[in-house]
């Protein structure tokens, strides 16, 4: 990563030595309905710290709670948020300041980027992070989504766009879906001057399905993942971590990682 | 409570030891017609300080008008406002800062979160007046109402997703409405990591109504109340601060607290 | 008055060891034609202010250029304004700050508070400007009307709920309309917790029917008047402050007062 | 002028000891085509100064590039703008700042009032340009024209509002249009409280026409000239302004003044 | 160049001594694809270096993330930007900060002017960072487009318009289309009182048609060029570099330089 000492310094919060971060991200309950699996974060914070998750994407609240079942994790909060499941078209804004990273101990801060129709002002506010993340020497990692969670945008070509637009404007970690294929990620990675991690999304119905779309974004570049659902929402979430941390730290198989879910 | 230790210091200005707060509502007045019953603020405050009400929340108005009739209850004053009862969909906006609250004394600050459609910009107001009272260690009480006063939204639900919203935003209190039983409100209050108090809203018609209401939140899980017009729309405010008390902080019956209305 | 003691000490300007004040209102020129009368501000200020007033509402402009004009009157600098006469509809927005008023020796500022349909930005800037006067001690007017010029909601009600709100955002001094008469405008200030002064409006054909209004507004309970158009539109100014004078202060009747304006 | 002492120090680089003002406006080429007239800025600078224009009302650019050429003349500085002749209906907006007056070394600063329809914005802009030039000593400028540009509200009685409407809201010389005879000019700055300077706007067919309407204006009472176009696009511009100032300083005739455009 | 001393410090890193500038722009992978040419940007910028660029136009991104590849070559910073190409009718925002600037070590920054309908908050947007410049002394490259990058405003006199109106706002230097013809450039930098570059645009067909261009802005007065797109989606960019650098630094013909591209 070619980034200010100081963001290199934070940033060895969320990536390990082999340079991939295995990250949870338990930041919907800002805006949708994550009970009743996710009625505890702390119980799912020690479960997820203990089955070897490297950083946690998350509010202020969650942030400031439950401090102390972060532990040794890294710590990316997120800086920006928009209505919830009940409003329809709420503009994203910036809610949180660099400076409530620095006070909760945030190695990172995170906002959306969604490059597409009626979202423009993502990318202001992205710009005007990077801009305040500059002067901290704050690392920033961008969710790019071209048109949002709208996925008619998604295409292997918008969703490479966004994710450079992302590092254009500032970013040091991208966070973006997977483009379907190898082939096409490799070419995304290829194009970002940035570490990029993959997002998890809805839950699969299958645990395979996710670890065989981590297993090829790893094949394409990427430098980890930013899951959560898939983790929280699923009754063993330490289990889905440990097969996770297999295939991002370890190079297993598919296959091999699934086996964590049955190893104890 | 999962907060800092200066908040847990102002906190304890508003929940007793048990945990547990009685706090009278008196910020009907910026938006809505209060009188005659609250022609002296004044003689309120006495009446429910003597009864045992743990603190006040407030307008400024009234905040710095009867500082001495505040005595020791802790006082939470409003930062926010919108029109009143004649502007029809007037907005939300923060008004007065954390740093009024700290000169007039306040333990805590309020504001509205009203997820559901037209009122996102009340989540973004919570987000950073969180933001503002984590620089400042200041307690944020969130009322947090599904599509606002509008009752349509308001399920179980919708009601327990706003809540949640309410702490991931960072709140240190959640008001907001009973669900209707306990069993919802358990689940509520399960999935919500900050002290819950049940809002008083429109003047019941029989006491034992809303002190029913308050017995069966508290079994719920609720950590007390948050009661306006119920207390200082009733001829005998005191009274049923009384009865509020009882079952709140002495785990009476209805029954029993019922009858601190014809004690005195 | 329940007041901050540093607010006490300024607003000693304003009233009288009585309680009371007589407040020239000179603000009209920022939006309205007030030639030829007001040509010469000078004048009138040296006519008011040997006549007897207390103090003077006026735009930064007459208070900068005419400070020595002004002599011991206390100074009510208003901060906020909209379009002019020209215009229709603009909204009203806060131009000047607390700091300008501490600069140019205000005793007081003052800015409007419309509730009703379509002014609610009023009730916002009030908010903000109250919280602003917190921070230096600085008296607040509030000139509190439902609906703003549009007489279709002064209805006592309407007046009555207009001016406690004023109060409850903060206001020091509530400046509003005569209800029309004194048991609803004893209502009104039983129910606001601070001095209420009465405006004149338009010129009133006979000086009578305002003497009659200000006699019967102090019966009321008012603590005085703001009036404008009534002094500074009469061929004798300062006759008109003088019976004025004789009301507020010496508790003469309207007959004994109108006398004034031909006693010199 | 009733101006605070460090103002008068200010406008004594733009007013003569006699009172009155000779400004060259050359801040048309922010909005409009200036070319090919005024290409060279430094050439118009130097032919006006050496006429004898007291001020020059100008932009960020031209007082940054030229300061040299800009002598001992004095310098007010626009702070606001809008689009471009290409642009319909742009909004006015504050641009510059008083400090950025101080940096450039302006005497005074500029920005437009426009009571009337649709700019409701430029009274708040002025308003609080007012605010910030109290707050510095900062002499402002205030252009007051009855809606704009538009000359359908160009009347005598609007333009007198206009001007005593931008007296009001703080400023230090009023900038307006010319009402068309002396009379109603009379009562225009009978009733303005500050220095008023008529503007030239378009370019006249013949000298003569505008050097009468600056001798009629300043038997109105006016204070001097702030003419661009009629100076800069004249084939003579330094005849142009030694003929306005053998008017505005010696109490010239028309017919005298006109002499200077064949004087050399 | 007419400007502070400490501007012209930093003016010297992108203009040679010359007076003329080869700017390298490669800010475009904030809006629009620019892969897979534009993958790897340190290889482009280790091309153009070594080929003699004096400066690179670009991102907050690039400029951080590719520090050490920048190597002397000045560096402009582009601060604003609106959505992507995904978006329709964006505006113009200010995203980075001057102090940014300072951060990264740029030697001018730069943003849009786009006078024309429907984009009227580039000048503000403009006039606002002219004014932060004015404040760090830093130098403003201004790209004014007339109605932005739709062609159908482009004409001479519009282009001419929009680069007057930039050095109006304070910009140092312009950067706009070449008007087609020498004799009209001509005119449009003898109004112009700031060096003008021009840009490249599209990628044209062949090299010499983009030389052309280059060789005749310069006999029109222009003082170099900002080229992005014919560079670094070409080829041979190093080589394209260096056919510019002989035009411009070397007085080169069109047909001389274009042996560049063979050169190696």
């Amino acid at each position: 990563m070619h980034v200010s000492s100081t963001k290199v310094r934070r940033l060895q919060r969320v990536f390990r030595q082999d340079g991939r971060a295995l990250i949870v991200a338990m930041d919907h309950g800002s805006y949708m309905n994550v009970l009743p699996q996710a009625a505890d974060p702390g119980r799912i914070l020690d479960d997820v710290r203990e089955a070897g998750a490297d950083a946690v994407l998350t509010t202020l609240g969650i942030a400031t709670t439950y401090t102390d079942r972060l532990g040794d994790m890294g710590l990316i909060l997120r800086l920006d948020g928009s209505g919830s499941m009940l409003d329809q078209g709420s503009t994203f804004e910036q809610r949180y300041t660099i400076e409530d990273g620095l006070r909760v101990g945030a190695d990172a801060v995170a906002a959306m980027g969604f490059p597409g129709e009626g979202r423009g002002e993502t990318l202001h506010n992205l710009g005007r992070i990077a801009s305040q993340c500059t002067a901290w020497n704050m690392p920033l990692l961008a969710e790019m989504m071209p048109g949002g969670f709208n996925p008619s945008l998604h295409t292997p070509e918008n969703i490479t766009l966004a994710s450079r637009i992302g590092v254009e404007l500032g970013a040091d970690i991208i966070k973006t879906t997977y483009t379907g294929d190898v082939e096409s990620f490799k070419a995304l990675t290829a194009g970002v001057f940035a570490p990029v991690v993959v997002l998890g999304g809805n839950r699969k119905g299958e645990l395979v399905d996710l670890l065989t779309m981590v297993h090829d974004s790893l094949q394409g570049g990427a430098s980890g993942v930013a899951v959560g659902r898939n983790v929280w929402q699923h009754e063993n979430a330490g289990g889905v971590v440990r097969a996770l941390a297999r295939i991002i730290h370890d190079g297993a198989t598919v296959a091999q990682a699934a086996k964590e879910l049955g190893s104890r």
